[in-house]
């Protein structure tokens, strides 16, 4: 059960090359997505009308696509233009188009009614491919349900635990609590911790002289979008109020998009806009938010396998957990107006993951 | 569900050597086949009576099978004949048994009620076996529905697309409509295609001085045999009217035995007339035609997964369908017949692969 | 379905090391076990009370367990004793604890009422840590429901056919009928062989006259625990009326533990009071067993397969089954028993594995 009215990352422009046939599972639903000559990104379900076959394993054939069972060929907009040995064809001989929009790196897309896709609702991603800010581009395969990753980027209190040498930082880390306040459709989350010391990340790619006024500052929106003002300055120069100089900044970009009820695709990156003639800064940032990704993934997935045992599991909620049960009653609401928009009665409202 | 009272190909002759076990499963029931010390072929339930061992795990004793974990010892006719440290055997201590005929190379096999199992519904395949033709043994076990392959057996429109360059010729060829009869038990398909292209395979195997006639004339009958009467002769020459002079010949026989919902034995042959003292010209027919097999099973895999994540897919039928869909409903008809018959009320008629 | 209020093997005393963390998963439920700093044993269950993680990827504290997701704390008694960033413990933070009872190298837990927990019904293997004993540890994991094995472990007609060679003897071996006298929570199976050929592995360590007088004497009680008498003695020499001069002897202790339904896991150990001085007799009679447990587990295995296979397969009783039929009326009993305590109107009986 996922939320359809909203705009998914689909994948990383380059993902979708010039000539190729691009094939991801986006909430259950296997898109096909390709360029035409223009290089202007199509989007179709990945399953030919006619027998079911995947239009991925098929032939470009200009803007088009030909299905290579039975050579059936879709345009653009999914009408099937040609089919051999067929006398006419019937107008129901189309496949499902997707609203698409490449903005910023991030090829963005919408399931549900297409009436309602407005490219305006996308989140602002600028600095991916802003010139000031520097980052490589990151995606990483969970076989976990997305929420349960969703939880873990809305606590602070893994951070030591499962970040120990990465993010973590010292465990007093754990025990200031962020500041959270409600969105329309998310968490706001804000965090500042003053006079602490700098953490591993960041030794290595700068001298400092001191301890650091460190911050993370983030909206956490549906269906699943982080975005990150993060950073730290030398203790006491009052970055609080404002004053940056002395600073390096970072915007986190990332991205849940539910592949199945069991699987999550993870886009992440993570700008600087400092060092940025240095590309092995970048790379080493991208290092360690890798590295730490990966050791998020070992703990939600074998959570993932613990909870897959135990259907029944109640959770303990916690005070630390208020951020995120405001984000899953956030998706639970809209899953529910969603459901009851479409006139489903009788569909019971949906379940966030135990 | 499968039809029950129905001939299906169980094995080429020689899986089932002068003394082993052989072990297939046929709809969904193990199947244990060997031969009695005169060779007769014997075919029981592969499943102990007793504690459900395998008997095909078992020993050979004489004409008789021992269960190797109790030492339980089944005759022919599925009696067990002998049980260690039990004073009397119980006369329900018998395994199944099923008809089976060897015939033609093939062994056929009879799942349904023994008493309607008439060997004079056995298709005639004696291409397989005569000294004027020639052919290899071919076996194929795919992980799909038997019903895709049927479907992709019945019809032309898939071979210029998954066989370019095998069987498929110019994709003119595709253009060209069979001509499909009703039958009994299934559908007969006539196609003459006049001054076309050989197709790759045939110039492997001789040189053509022009363009030739070309037929393929097959009844696909239930359950799921396909006999055809192809090949190809000098274009102009007559061979639609009956002269075949000149003319290379193929009786293909083809058999698609479910082994599961989701998983089907393939046997088949290509026999042919010409060149039988060469045995490299049979092997090379006989690559030909596992080359396009392979490149069939490749596109039905494909569609079989396509299709188990879409269960409510609807195919849009299209006129090439005809054939398919033809043989689809004499399929669904039986098996709604043999219900009807076996008094399950209650029971809905089969329902056929999306 | 599972008993409940009864002692399980959940593991070899030497599993649970000082210092870490051990997890297996009993009758469905993952349980870590622990020693506490004065070797204590600690089992609790392996899903952290917050969010579902596993403790037995987390850290020892002391005689505490850390969670390594979000660093909650659990004392032995299960209770959540820190929680990092939070002001107050919740009292329903924590989780759940089993008895358990470090016993003669065997580790038994209690999964049901912990009320009801009594040591005193635990069975007596004394023979596993006895200094004029000696035996090796076995383990063995069968993906298997663990009455298949334990209806294997109580017949002997299986001996001369799937142990031929090890345990099996001569086939005369398996026409003489145990004796079987029902326990209340049992079965206790009494079996003399006189005057018969010493098996493979006695002939190993020990040359033999001639003939001998061979018993097997055992109880297999609630939930699957077997210990066996063995021996053999030179025939004529009195060993039924009590004389065992000259006999070799064994105190053969096994125990199923379900895993899950459809996995189990085996302990034994096969102690004997002969050669106590040689290890390489001890490993001898060790190796000897394991082989024969392999041979069980192959067979036994392939039955599962087989069944499976067949949800409405009906087992042909024969009267070499009177003891496990026995054995498994008193588990589906107790079963029963235990559902109506619970007062779970509705819920139907037990069902053995057909």
């Amino acid at each position: 059960m996922f939320i359809k009215n909203t705009w998914y990352v689909a994948a990383w422009d380059q993902e979708v090359s010039a000539d190729g046939l691009f094939s991801r599972t986006i909430t259950g639903v296997p898109v096909l997505m390709y360029r035409d000559g223009a290089g202007r990104l199509v989007a179709l379900e990945d399953r030919c009308c006619h027998r079911g076959a995947p239009l991925s394993v098929g032939r470009r054939e200009g803007d088009c696509v030909r299905c290579m069972y039975h050579g059936l060929k879709f345009d653009p907009s999914g009408a099937c233009v040609e089919a051999p040995a067929q006398a006419r064809i019937p107008p129901q001989a189309r496949v499902r188009t997707f609203p698409v929009v490449e903005r910023h790196r991030w090829i963005w897309i919408w399931m549900g009614d297409p009436e309602r896709a407005d490219p305006a609702l996308i989140p602002d991603t600028q600095w991916l491919d802003h010139p000031d800010w520097r980052s490589l581009d990151g995606y990483i395969h969970y076989d976990v349900n997305y929420l349960l990753i969703a939880d873990n980027l809305l606590d602070f209190s893994h951070l030591p635990f499962v970040h120990p040498t990465t993010l973590g930082g010292s465990e007093d880390y754990a025990s200031v609590s962020p500041k959270v306040d409600r969105l329309p459709d998310g968490v706001r989350i804000t965090r500042w911790t003053l006079n602490t010391e700098a953490p591993a990340f960041a030794k290595k790619v700068r001298e400092w002289p001191g301890l650091v006024d460190r911050w993370n500052i983030y909206n956490f929106t549906l269906p699943g979008i982080l975005l990150m003002d993060s950073g730290m300055a030398p203790a006491g120069d009052g970055a609080q109020e404002g004053n940056r100089a002395g600073a390096i900044e970072f915007r986190g970009c990332q991205a849940l998009t539910p592949e199945t009820e069991t699987s999550t695709h993870y886009f992440f990156a993570h700008p600087h806009n400092f060092s940025i003639e240095r590309p092995e800064v970048t790379a080493s940032i991208h290092q360690s938010v890798v590295d730490a990704f990966d050791e998020d993934r070992d703990i939600i997935t074998a959570q993932q396998r613990s909870l897959s045992l135990a259907p029944d599991f109640k959770m303990v909620p916690l005070s630390i957990d208020a951020a995120l049960s405001q984000f899953r009653w956030v998706v639970a609401r809209r899953i529910e107006e969603e459901q009851q928009a479409a006139g489903a009665s009788g569909v019971r409202p949906a379940q966030a993951v135990a």
